[in-house]
């Protein structure tokens, strides 16, 4: 049974949900732990994936008008210090550096958690008149933040991210891009990572340090846990303010711009493997699957086998991400390390099916066995894809509807969270206190007050006030 | 004549090079100075040829097996300290990190200067067995060298680059693919630059701090100066035994790791300005060109003219990366700033071009101007695209050829830089002290020992001992 090793090795995910997930991304190849606490190494098969979502969402951006640039890894400590509430939110947990070379700074620099106030200082210089507006910008790279816990993708003490950044003459036009931005988000998740989501505005007690506003799309885990997906932010004018953000407007005064940011992160691979992920190992949704077509053949050594395969790959390489198998494991080795790396189709080929003219293909989520009349292959492979990436958004929406309830009062409330995980919808007076008290009493924060309200109950689920809002709660990583 | 403002900002390149290439980099937008002193911000025209250099460079690395990682930025200050003469070589000059959030750190961490020692420790568990052989990683990422002087591109405290790294189980291997890296870079300067380089490897004074041979591609500037462009290093099996890479072989017994790295930078921008720019501004090859085609409409009120523009440019936009000015500058000012930017075609289009059914294009390099009938536009923009790319790479190549001295003697050698900047060939002993002679009296340093080699004269031009190898000699940035 060595055929199974990799297999054997992965705890279940009904046994021990963290577990089954430190497992993947280890068995996966997808990270390694490294000598430098809390930071991670992204390995090629983790990388790759990346290297896809970059792709596609940089494409994204791109269609609405971003352009990329890149600013300093390092904030001086007086430049972070302009915008009161951001500096509380990001001081206690940046990396400062100290010295350069052999001599101590003059100033210290932390290495930035985000950069909003390098963008404003930045800004200021290069925003003169109403010309130079909207400035649309955004940069990928990685930040530093101290957790003391970390996880694989999930919170690591250094992260990569794309970071937006604008600057807009009008409120109504900063308003319009947060949320466009957010649109833009949330399509990603469906569309490509087959990842459905809750789209909605934070709390004052969850939304960013120093913003007005603070939307974010929310996922639900297969364990039931939430993950925020997604950000973006409007500043109003706060930062402007902070920062002297000046514009000469069309009727030659002075006016302070209106900002907005907006992010994702490495965090979307856990989601991924969270979302899709099953007991054999990762599954990926096609269009970010570094592999979308493993070709692995039967009896290679005899003859004619491995050339028919390559053959295959030959026709394939020209539209899918494909590869062979060609190593010298057994067959029964390599179908469970395709499926460990989610590849997303694996096509069994050997003598007999060349005999007859066909191939075997193995849907990764559904594992589903199909034969195919080799002159078929390209068309049924993409429409094998095309299913598989459907289906995967369709299952996982299916499974967050089941994980949804709804909560009237703290009975019912901690009832659920006591028996199941999932998201549950409950009405909110919108006063702290009651959102404090709720996550003292069921260890739950509020993921979000969804854009699609719905009337539920007219009182707060906590103090029994009349209720402003519909609210989207959860355990959440 | 205000529109001829932007042009008349720019120091001509005869007077002041240097003040020319700042201005170029100013007035061409592609970068800004930030309150991060020798830290830059790269601004989005220079970024997007950043990200043109990226997508070239990538396919290319890809093509010969290389596959993308993501390592920490931080490196432990003991494992800095592992390998002796890298150390030394880059202590001096890194960004320590003392305090993460409010605590300091038990052990200080510096931000990465190159990641030899991460890869390392990386390898040290990731390798076993000649199986995981070879490993052929690439990152793309920041690194910080806290540099006293700095210049845009040139020379900044963070620079952005990427960094392959390999192991393999032979010294052939190593070396192989050192030098199969550093033809990438000479094939990727000519074909896509336009930048013929020299390429060879460095003296042992010159060679990186931990390598046992460091290859290099040296290029000439307009103003005469030598840029390395690129660099590849041999590490043999040094950091192997450091850190202690070890894999079982075949024949069973365990054997030492040889490593390569190799690595180009965002200088590459400083190396495109100062190939190819004249004093209207920048010039770009059109393979690394963000903006390829500019329309620019001409009496763009009169009716049609505009509507005509984007017709165009919707016609060339499946094929070329273009653009139509229709801000409501004169047609004079676009053009300038069409030459500062480094577009490199202008069309100009209307109402009489229409009528006559053509229109004006200008390649940016010669200035030419040539009319086209509009129904054979796309064909002759490919034309001309594709004979400028050649034609840059020719003339780069003629002003090297111009350029480049021989020296048999210290008299000719100091007379040649005295009076004249460029490459000049020598004869070396092979000792440092006359390489070290040579860089006190002529402020000149060993760019390389070419491997063309010839045989200019038959003892050291310094020393008159027998000479062991010709080399190319140069100021260099």
């Amino acid at each position: 049974m060595a055929d199974k090793k990799m297999v054997e090795a992965i705890t279940s995910m009904d046994v021990d949900f963290a577990q089954w997930y430190t497992d993947v991304v280890k068995k996966a190849e997808l990270i390694d732990y490294t000598s430098v606490k809390g930071c991670m190494v992204i390995k090629p098969a983790g990388y790759a994936i990346w290297e896809l979502i970059q792709q596609h969402l940089d494409a994204r951006f791109k269609e609405t008008g971003v352009e990329n640039v890149y600013l300093p890894m390092f904030i001086p400590e007086s430049l972070l210090q302009k915008e009161k509430d951001h500096v509380e939110g990001f001081a206690p947990e940046v990396a400062w550096v100290t010295h350069g070379g052999l001599n101590p700074l003059q100033e210290r620099l932390c290495v930035r958690p985000t950069s909003e106030t390098l963008f404003c200082d930045f800004y200021k210089n290069d925003i003169q008149s109403y010309r130079d507006l909207p400035k649309v910008y955004n940069q990928w790279c990685s930040v530093v933040r101290w957790e003391k816990e970390t996880r694989p993708f999930l919170r690591s003490r250094e992260f990569l991210w794309q970071e937006g950044h604008t600057a807009h003459a009008t409120a109504e036009d900063a308003e319009a891009r947060t949320i466009q931005m957010l649109n833009v988000y949330a399509d990603f998740l469906e569309e490509v990572l087959a990842i459905p989501v809750v789209k909605g505005q934070k709390t004052d007690k969850e939304k960013f340090a120093g913003a007005v506003a603070t939307y974010t799309i929310e996922a639900l885990m297969h364990d039931g846990k939430a993950l925020q997906s997604g950000t973006s932010h409007n500043f109003g004018d706060g930062f402007a303010k902070a920062f002297g953000i000046q514009f000469a407007d069309k009727d030659n005064t002075l006016k302070y711009v209106h900002q907005t940011s907006w992010g994702m992160t490495t965090r979307l691979i856990g989601a991924i493997i969270m979302v899709h992920g099953d007991n054999e190992g990762l599954v990926l949704p096609p269009k970010v699957a570094p592999v979308q077509v493993c070709i692995i053949p039967i009896q290679q050594k005899k003859e004619g086998v491995l050339d028919k395969a390559y053959e295959l790959r030959d026709r394939l390489k020209g539209n899918f991400r494909v590869k062979v198998d060609d190593t010298d494991k057994s067959p029964g080795w390599k179908f469970s390390e395709a499926e460990m790396r989610g590849y997303s189709i694996r096509v069994e080929i050997g003598p007999k099916d060349m005999e007859a003219g066909k191939c075997v293909i193995c849907r990764r989520d559904t594992r589903e066995k199909i034969e195919v009349a080799l002159d078929e292959l390209e068309s049924k492979v993409a429409e094998v894809l095309d299913t598989m990436q459907k289906e995967m958004l369709e299952r996982a929406r299916a499974h967050r509807e089941e994980h949804t309830y709804t909560a009237t009062n703290m009975e019912e409330f901690q009832d659920i969270f006591n028996n199941k995980t999932g998201f549950v919808k409950a009405m909110w007076c919108g006063c702290q206190e009651c959102e404090d008290q709720i996550k003292e009493k069921l260890s739950v924060t509020s993921r979000c007050m969804p854009f699609e309200q719905e009337d539920i109950a007219a009182d707060c689920v906590c103090c029994g006030k009349p209720a402003k809002k519909m609210v989207y709660w959860g355990r959440a990583y």
